[in-house]
């Protein structure tokens, strides 16, 4: 039986919960994989003032350097998450001849290159399933499930609270504001959500999804992203007039030997399964050669189900003793030479745009003339009937447009006189 | 780099696939694993007269024992289907040292338990994840995915002829032989589509499935199986104003320390995941814990999609050479004590029931009479206005009833003369 001892660094939300599942499987793992993970230390700064529910046998410190200097100790488990002191522990773990085990997407995305470099010269693994889709096995399974394809494309609704947020102003057609809230009373939002709502969370994951699937590592400040704050109930409700859904999507895709990375809000078609994916739940699309087109779908947050990719990493690293830690990374870090980025500049999508407008005549003359002068065609127009006297809304679709050509176009639009506030735009993808 | 020589036996659709995924990933897989999957020997009994794709230095033979015993070759790879010869070739294979990987569900669910000792006993690999939703990663999820979870719920769309032929008679509300035709004439249905429609092959598939999660091997025999044959439009058109969807289901889930595993056409609210997969697709729909609900979605079947399941199994063999087979199978196959199969006959579900009867008054006095008899109570009941002077539908929706019980009622109500035909009755699952 293989036995591995465990050093837990950071016993909060997650770490808590996993400490419950080690115990409560503690006999299932044993029975079903013939290994033991023993807990040895739990580390966390304010670990005194907790209550732990570990075996007696567990140590208890606030003493970091004491868990990665202890050669008892087979593996770091990374629970704090953030940049800071977790780099630190997590180099520090390897450089001690320890494998690592995190759940932290922000140290993969920003540091997994040079951390994965380390771990392959010293021999030792790096496991971090719930840093992406928390316990959905989506790392695995592009790492194992369909090794051998190749990733024309991945489409990700990887952020639970901007999903739920998005979900309830389609279904109540509720402002931003109020399904922030609802998220919030709920627990599904933070006090402080900025890094959910702003899409930097998503920006993560995908850095981490975009060098699996296409050995390119990009830094998470390369990637275009937008968040959802901007979208209002209007935009939602004409989606829907025309068969639309609107998601954040995490996208990396390939096109013509570049490949796209970005984050923002997207139209989509209602039929696609990554429109039914509602609430907090994640889902990630792949299209993939030749296995085609693939949909994994779960709860990417949350306390358990963190804890259970974390749980997953530590049997499948135990189970497999004798494997070779560093060719293992170098398969899923291995960089592919001469794939470019594309420059968020020269991407081009159809977009919808939303202008807010005095209703006056003239003015959709004065906007679709700006249009014209930057190549942007429109694919169809709505607008709205004549209101009090405030502004009205006008609903364009355009043809596959240049995103320097329309942001550029839109400054000018912001302009105009008869124009109110900035213009919405929200970029579609034809997913089929 | 690790090196492993393949011998395929069995050149026919996904062998094909197969040869010719190996020849043009060949530069991708070396750059990507750092492995050589060499293709040995292409073994068939037609061999001679086929056009082979493959490199010059690919013997082909017609002579499976020479394969078998060719010390030379480290891979079995096995893509005849059925199960014979078969049987003897995956016996073989191990018993002369050799790893197997496999596309072959029957083989699996009929015999993989003794396939599994024997390959536990002389340390040889057995991979086959292609046997089960061709390409989609759901044995590696399973297995490595979300290990450590325990399962207690497995709803899989795993057949996608049936669910094509579902799929077109909900769009279209066509009959049941229309939508055959239909999938016949796109090459999604074969020209005898018996085990597809019986629901046959899902049994096999789903045998494969419960033994991954619940530790406990059933024989195909032992499992419910109920086809679409008896599905017509009238029941398609009334699920939908109730909201539901007709899918065919092969069912795996703990009721009370029992195990009830079955397949058959139900009804699912439409607004659950697994309503929205849609023709040729499959899909597994997990409940685990603590992950939660999971749903893997994908093409089930097709000559490259299936290849990409074999690809991916040889991929995960070669690259760990170090790993304990024994263990691998071991921890994949270990059966746990006191699980036990429950009865059809004890299972309950609520039901759909259409019988079709003369319009008469005391019709359904008699019809409910011979229901309440057996304990069966109805929760809503629906009449169609009269037609000319034929039979009419009745739809019935009950509580949860007893399998057993509903049996006999139903054979009863066939027998009044008042009832034409055999009464239909379709499953209910509350999937939320």
């Amino acid at each position: 039986m293989n036995k591995l001892n465990l050093g837990l660094i950071g016993y909060g939300n997650v770490g808590t919960g996993l400490v419950q599942l080690l115990k409560e499987r503690r006999s299932f793992i044993r029975q079903r994989f013939n290994i033991e993970l023993v807990l040895k230390t739990i580390c966390d700064r304010s670990i005194h003032k907790k209550k732990v529910a570990a075996a007696r046998s567990t140590q208890l410190t606030t003493d970091v350097n004491g868990v990665l200097r202890d050669h008892a100790i087979d593996v770091v488990v990374e629970l704090i998450g953030g940049l800071n002191p977790t780099k630190e522990i997590a180099f520090g773990a390897i450089r001690n001849n320890k494998h690592l085990v995190t759940a932290n997407k922000e140290l993969i995305a920003e540091h997994g290159k040079e951390l994965f470099k380390e771990a392959i010269k010293r021999n030792r693994n790096v496991y971090f399933e719930a840093s992406v889709g928390a316990g959905i096995p989506i790392i695995n399974a592009i790492t194992d499930g369909v090794a051998g394809n190749k990733f024309n494309g991945l489409y990700g609704i990887i952020n639970g609270t901007c999903n739920f947020i998005l979900s309830e102003m389609t279904k109540t057609h509720c402002s931003f504001a109020h399904a922030l809230k609802e998220a919030q009373k709920r627990g599904y939002a933070e006090s402080n959500p900025t890094k959910d709502i702003n899409g930097m969370d998503s920006v993560h994951k995908l850095a981490i999804l975009t060098f699996l699937t296409t050995g390119k590592f990009v830094k998470p400040n390369d990637i275009f992203v937008e968040g959802i704050t901007n979208i209002d109930h209007l935009d939602i409700e004409f989606a829907d007039t025309r068969g639309l859904i609107v998601k954040l999507l995490a996208i990396a895709k390939k096109v013509n030997n570049e490949i796209e990375i970005r984050v923002h809000p997207t139209m989509i078609p209602r039929k696609h399964p990554l429109a039914s994916v509602n609430g907090i739940f994640n889902a990630i699309f792949l299209n993939t050669d030749p296995v085609g087109d693939i949909l994994l779908y779960g709860q990417g947050a949350g306390q358990m189900t963190a804890a259970s990719g974390v749980m997953s990493d530590l049997i499948n690293l135990a189970v497999r003793p004798k494997e070779s830690a560093a060719a293992r990374i170098e398969n899923l870090s291995r960089e592919f030479s001469g794939i470019k980025l594309r420059k968020m500049d020269q991407v081009e999508t159809k977009f919808y745009i939303r202008f807010m407008a005095v209703d006056r005549p003239g003015v959709l003359a004065a906007i679709s003339g700006v249009l014209g002068k930057y190549g942007i065609s429109i694919s169809s127009l709505n607008q709205k009937i004549r209101h009090r006297s405030s502004a009205v809304p006008i609903y364009m679709l355009t043809h596959p447009a240049n995103e320097k050509m329309v942001r550029l176009a839109l400054e000018k639009i912001a302009k105009l006189q008869v124009v109110k506030g900035y213009p919405v735009a929200i970029r579609m993808e034809n997913l089929s």
